[in-house]
C-alpha cells in the first residue's frame, strides 16, 4: 500500500454565497487546489455533497464538477454519508492513492445550502434522519441533539454554562480566519442566554449551514515530496457507522462509530492520542463535541466538557479544536465540511495557518460525523516531524 | 496492487415492490451475498444509490443498510454519479480492496423507486440532468435521448425499425430471468407501434424504473480462491466523465466518456474487445446501447445498429448484450442497475447463469452510464480461463 500525501489545497470563504451558484464553487476550490499544488489535472474527482439533490435539484455533482473546474473526462463520482459526506470523500480518495491505480485525486467538498431556505430547508436538511423512524415523526437534527444534550446534563449532573467554552473558542478563532462565516466574538455569559432552538440547544450553540467549497489534492507521498515543499501525509484514515435512528443505540451517550473509527486511525497512524496535537471536530453542537471527545478517548464519559475549562482547547492549549473556526464559526458547508477540515489541518502542518497557527503543529485528528454519530470518518495527518 | 474478486454474490427481484422498503431491499440483498460468499460480516460497505433523497427522502444509505444488513459498525458510505452510482459504487469497492487497507467490502445496489410515483416520480427523476441547463427549462431524460435518437437516424439514414432488435432482444433475455420486471416477450413490428414516450423514443424502446437490491462481496483474489469455488475476477476498472448538459458537447452522437473508460478498462485487463464474451451494457434507451457499442469500438460510428440483426447480440449471438433482459426487460432499478450488471456477469463467468447462460462465457464487460454518457464505469470481469 502506497503512502498518501496532501499535495495541494484550497478553499473558498464560507457563508451565503447569493451570487453564485454550486458548480462555480466547486469550481473555485478546485482551480485552487491545483495551482497550489502546482498540477494542471488530476486522473479523478471524488466529490464530498450531502444535500446536492435536495437543496440545489442537482445530483451527478462528480461530473458536473470535474467539467467545470476543466478536468475533462477524467473518472469522477460523488460520495455521500449525511454530514460526513467530506470525510467519506476522503476516504475514497486516500483509497484510490494508496491502491496504485490511481495517480492523483481531487477531493473535492461542496454545499450550495442557500439554494433552499426557510421550512424547504429545513424539510431537505432531514432526509439524512431516518426516514421512516425520526423524519417522518418532525424529528431534526437539533432536536434530536437537545434529546442527547438533555440527557447527558441529567446523567452527568453538568450544566449548561459547561458547554459555552466550546462555543467561545470557535468564535475566538473564526475572528482570526478570513474565510469564516462568523468573525465575531462570544461574550462570556451571552451563551447561556441566547434564543433556545430545541431546549437546550439554543443559537450560540448551534453551527449555521453555510454555502462553501473546498479541495485537496492527493498523491503518493513520494511523488509529493518532488512536487510541494511542505507535503502532508495521511497516515490513517478509518470510517465507522452506527445506527441512524437514536433509539437503536444501547447508550445515547457513547458514540461508538466515534470510538471505532478514531481507534482505528490512531492505530494506522502508530500513534497514541496524547500525540495529537490539534484535533478539528464536528461541532455541529457542543453536545456532539462532547460525546466526540469522550468516544474519542480524549475524556472519561462524563468528562468531555472538563477540556474546554481554563483554554484547554485554544490555539496553545493542550488540544486546540476548531482552529479556524469549526463547524460553529468558520460555518457549516455540510458535504464540504470534512474537506475544510482536511484544508485546515494541512495548513496547520504546513506552519500556514497564520493567526490560527497551533505552534510546532505535527499531527492532528480530523473527523466528519454523519447524523448524530451515525457515519463517522477519521484522518490521521502528519507534516514533517 | 491486489488482485480483486467477486467473492459472493445476492440480489431481489426487480420491479414494482409496494409491500417492502428501501432498507428492507437492501438488508435482502446483502444477506443473500453475505450467504454466497459463506461470511458473516464484511469490513466495508459501499453504496450505490441514485435518488435515495429524492424518491424516499433518505440520504446516509451507507450507514441505514450496514445497520439492517446486521453489519454492525462497518465503513459504509453511498456512492452517486447519477444512473451510473452502481458502477461508481463497484468502483469504489475495488480500489479499496486493491489498497490492501480493506480486507472485503460489499458493494451493495439499491433504490425504491415506487417511493415516489408520477409527476413527483418525473420532477424527482430529473436531478441527474444539468439543473440549471437543461432540467429547468422542461427536458427529461426521455426528451434528451430523443434528441439524441432523431440526430443519430438523421445523421447516419437509420430507421426507427433498426432498433427493434435490440428491444426484442433484451424481453427474450428477461422471459428466461425469474427475477426480471418484464418477462414477456416483444412481437416484431409491436416496437414501431409502441405508444410514443418523446418522439422517436416510445415504450418498448425505454427501460422501466423498478425498486430492486443487487450486491457482490469483493475480496482479493488470493482469499477469494479460498472461499468459494467459482470466484470471479475483477481484471479492469475504470471511470470517465463528460458534459452533463448535451450542448456543451463537440459531437452529440459521440460518448466520450463511454470511450474513455471501456479503452482504460480492457487496457487494464490486458484484452482486447474482440476477447469480450457478452456486455452488459446500459440499455435505458436503444439509442444509448447504439451509441454506447459505437464509443466502446464495437462498431463503426453509424453502425451500432448492425450489430443487433441477425442474432448477433442474442445469448449465442458474436456479443450477447444485456443477457438476463438488461435494463429494458429485469428492470432498471437506478443507483443499483450498475451492481445487477456486475452480479449477472459473475452469474455467467461462474457459468451459473441457467437458462440465460452465454456458453463459454470466460471475459465480460460491464457498463454503468449516468446521464446520456456524463459519468461512465466500465468494468471487466474475468472467471476460470
Amino acid at each position: 500500500m502506497r503512502e498518501v500525501a496532501i499535495t495541494g489545497l484550497g478553499q473558498t470563504p464560507v457563508g451565503e454565497h447569493w451570487d453564485t451558484s454550486l458548480r462555480a464553487l466547486a469550481a473555485d476550490a478546485a482551480r485552487a487546489a491545483l495551482d497550489d499544488a502546482g498540477l494542471a489535472t488530476v486522473d479523478a474527482l471524488y466529490v464530498g455533497n450531502t444535500y446536492g439533490a435536495a437543496f440545489s435539484s442537482q445530483s451527478q455533482i462528480g461530473a458536473l464538477a470535474a467539467d467545470y473546474a476543466g478536468l475533462h473526462g477524467v473518472e469522477a463520482f460523488a460520495v455521500e454519508a449525511g454530514e460526513a459526506s467530506g470525510g467519506a470523500a476522503l476516504r475514497a480518495g486516500y483509497l484510490a492513492v494508496a491502491s496504485g491505480a490511481v495517480e492523483s485525486v481531487m477531493v473535492l467538498g461542496v454545499e450550495k445550502s442557500s439554494d433552499t431556505v426557510g421550512t424547504a430547508h429545513i424539510a431537505a436538511r432531514n432526509v439524512s434522519l431516518d426516514a421512516d423512524y425520526e423524519a417522518i415523526h418532525g424529528a431534526t437534527l437539533p432536536a434530536l441533539a437537545a434529546l442527547l444534550m438533555r440527557r447527558y446534563m441529567h446523567e452527568y449532573r453538568v450544566v449548561l454554562a459547561a458547554f459555552e467554552p466550546f462555543s467561545i473558542n470557535a468564535h475566538a478563532n473564526g475572528k482570526l480566519n478570513p474565510g469564516a462565516m462568523y468573525r465575531n466574538l462570544l461574550k462570556p455569559g451571552a451563551f447561556g442566554k441566547a434564543p433556545v432552538v430545541a431546549d437546550p440547544v439554543n443559537l450560540f450553540d448551534s453551527a449555521p449551514d453555510g454555502d462553501g467549497a473546498a479541495a485537496v489534492i492527493l498523491t503518493s507521498a513520494a511523488q509529493a515530496a518532488d512536487l510541494v515543499p511542505h507535503p502532508v501525509r495521511i497516515t490513517g484514515s478509518a470510517g465507522a457507522s452506527d445506527t441512524l435512528a437514536l433509539h437503536d443505540r444501547r447508550n445515547l451517550l457513547d458514540l461508538n462509530a466515534v470510538r471505532l473509527s478514531t481507534n482505528r486511525a490512531l492505530a494506522e497512524a502508530g500513534i497514541t492520542r496524547e500525540a495529537v496535537d490539534l484535533f478539528e471536530a464536528h461541532d455541529a453542537f457542543t453536545i456532539l463535541t462532547v460525546l466526540a471527545l469522550e468516544a474519542a478517548g480524549f475524556a472519561e464519559a462524563g468528562r468531555g466538557w472538563v477540556l474546554a475549562q481554563d483554554g484547554g482547547i485554544g490555539l496553545t492549549g493542550s488540544l486546540p479544536l476548531s482552529t479556524f473556526g469549526g463547524l460553529k464559526a468558520r460555518g457549516n458547508p455540510i458535504g464540504a465540511t470534512g474537506v475544510y477540515q482536511a484544508v485546515e489541518a494541512a495548513l496547520q502542518l504546513r506552519g500556514e495557518a497564520g493567526p490560527n497557527q497551533v505552534p510546532d503543529a505535527r499531527i492532528a485528528l480530523i473527523q466528519s460525523i454523519g447524523g448524530l454519530g451515525s457515519s463517522v470518518f477519521s484522518h490521521v495527518l502528519q507534516g514533517k516531524c
